[in-house]
């Protein structure tokens, strides 16, 4: 059996969402059991056998300062879901709440494991080959250390080992050139370290990417720092968002595109299908003492039952011993260079 | 009378679309003259009452290391082309060339301008008005202090000015959250003499904006590092590409959308048109004692007459002239932060 705590308040939309999306994810998880997180006013409709409402008093607002998550509303859902995988009542916790809110309560209550600096975002982001690219830090650390990209990527590389069957996922450093004399200063002593933790035959190092290379699927694992992770991933979104609402546009500008549209039904269904990002929602937060994911805010009942079944799929391929396994192991490596780490 | 010097060398294809497009720009500009520089043998062709054909013996090639077209090729058509800027033979110089060699030389030749440390690579980005939004530095820096980030921002406030007709154009600066709190404390300093700069009346600054915004032409100008803008660049390449790659692969799937593909003819003749990067074809090398535009290496001729056109009108508008005025104006508040800046 395989317990999620389930923020049911997060997100733009709450329980709205949220209870649909759970509802979706016990009918086709037999052996899940959900504990539902909430005000018991929001959630009284909901009954499953396999779901048990846990009363939260308060809600994290979408725009609440982090102050306020961390320090005032200290029996908000988010927290209480993230509570439950503290006390082992639940083996991992999903919420679609404030990014910076999740990470920071996920950290003061978790902590970070040992041998690891900071934790992560790790996201999905879909390709070219038709399956998705995992990148991280997506915006959980704004400096990163040579070190804490060394981290990223052997957190990364458990990831994608225990949720795609790829013992040996390939990882690229995201630099401005391919070249290794390429970026600043902290780039290249970050190559250098993935080049030795590779050949030590901790993870598969590829080498430098680009920016493109998150979309051709060059690498399976992208590693960079949450600054840079941030940025492409909203200049990303930028983008598709600009394509599809211009398509959107013509397609319905009149009579005759409007039959255009019909014609090309197969075409922009295939395409939507393809690329639609919901299908990868559920980025995980790494390098903590327990499983949190996150789910996009404005996430619907799909996209959030694929957050739901993400964290089932982390729990149930012990991912939280993945990691700690890699990183115990990588860490003479890590201790060795720690002298030049921040804390 | 313009006199632009041009790089018929440079670039994936060389003097094949360099030609072509010098004609057709030739053609279109009758105040215009160009310097034509590259190996006698590869411009025997070309005759234009409009045109000189100046001489080179050497050719930098794409991947050429910078110190092979700095050091060892001085007479490549690249170098040459600088030259005439230099000489002031020709107000600008124009070329597809290899953007770290061009970059090197043109700075090593002409040098760069008093009160700025370090040139920056602005270029311009299709946005969803039907506008681009410039974008600097792409490249060409890859730590900044937040000194240089207010140098790129005057420099790109005179280079809209002059281009758009728009005497106060609105400057981001790229964050990873639109409050004045996130980011690195190199951005949140930046962020604060950006605002200083503003109030005292030197340019428009917006605040922070974030990857979307770029597309979303939320202001006209986004400030960046050159880590930062390259993989933000990068990234919208490869999802522009991806999508572009996807559509043409569905549309020839079978004779069903091939069909579709002729009746969404229209649309997508008007998406293409509307999102076509040859259009905003020219990247500007700010900061230097000259004008140097760079063009995509991959250019055709019609993307390649658009970076001539860039450097026309920039010659034309006097951009240099308003670069040193902006940034001499400036001066009080560059010079009063100097003391924390790299040199």
């Amino acid at each position: 059996m395989i317990t999620l705590a389930v923020d049911c308040m997060g997100g733009d939309h709450g329980p709205a969402v949220t209870l649909v999306a759970c509802r979706q994810f016990l009918d086709k998880h037999h052996d899940a059991h959900l504990l539902m997180v909430g005000l018991p006013s929001a959630l009284n409709g909901f009954t499953h056998p396999r779901a048990t409402v846990v009363a939260a008093t308060e809600v994290v607002g979408m725009d609440d300062p982090l102050e306020v998550a961390l320090r005032k509303k200290k029996d908000s859902s988010l927290r209480v879901a993230v509570n439950q995988v503290k006390t082992g009542a639940a083996q991992a916790a999903v919420s679609a709440g404030n990014t910076g809110a999740l990470m920071a309560v996920a950290r003061y209550v978790l902590k970070t494991m040992h041998d690891i600096d900071r934790p992560a975002i790790a996201g999905w982001i879909p390709n070219a080959k038709g399956e998705a690219t995992l990148v991280l830090d997506l915006g959980a650390n704004v400096d990163c250390t040579p070190e804490h990209l060394l981290q990223f990527a052997v957190m990364g590389s458990a990831l994608v080992s225990a949720l795609k069957e790829n013992e040996s996922p390939s990882i690229g450093l995201l630099n401005i050139g391919e070249e290794a004399i390429k970026g600043s200063e902290v780039i290249k002593r970050a190559g250098e370290l993935l080049k030795s933790a590779s050949e030590a035959g901790e993870f598969n190092f590829y080498g430098n990417v680009e920016g493109n290379d998150i979309f051709k699927g060059t690498v399976d694992i992208v590693v960079c720092d949450g600054f840079v992770g941030n940025v492409a991933l909203k200049t990303a979104e930028g983008l598709a968002s600009m394509f599809a609402n211009f398509l959107k546009a013509e397609f319905s500008r009149n009579v005759f595109t409007k039959i255009a549209a019909v014609c090309a039904y197969t075409v922009i269904k295939a395409f939507k299908s393809r690329f639609d990002h919901r299908r990868h929602n559920g980025a995980a937060l790494l390098g903590l003492r327990g499983l949190v994911f996150k789910s996009h805010g404005s996430a619907d009942a799909f996209a959030f039952e694929h957050a739901l079944n993400r964290a089932y799929d982390a729990a149930a391929h012990q991912l939280l011993d993945r990691v700690d396994k890699r990183i115990t192991h990588v860490a003479s490596l890590l201790h060795m260079t720690s002298t030049s780490a921040e804390s």
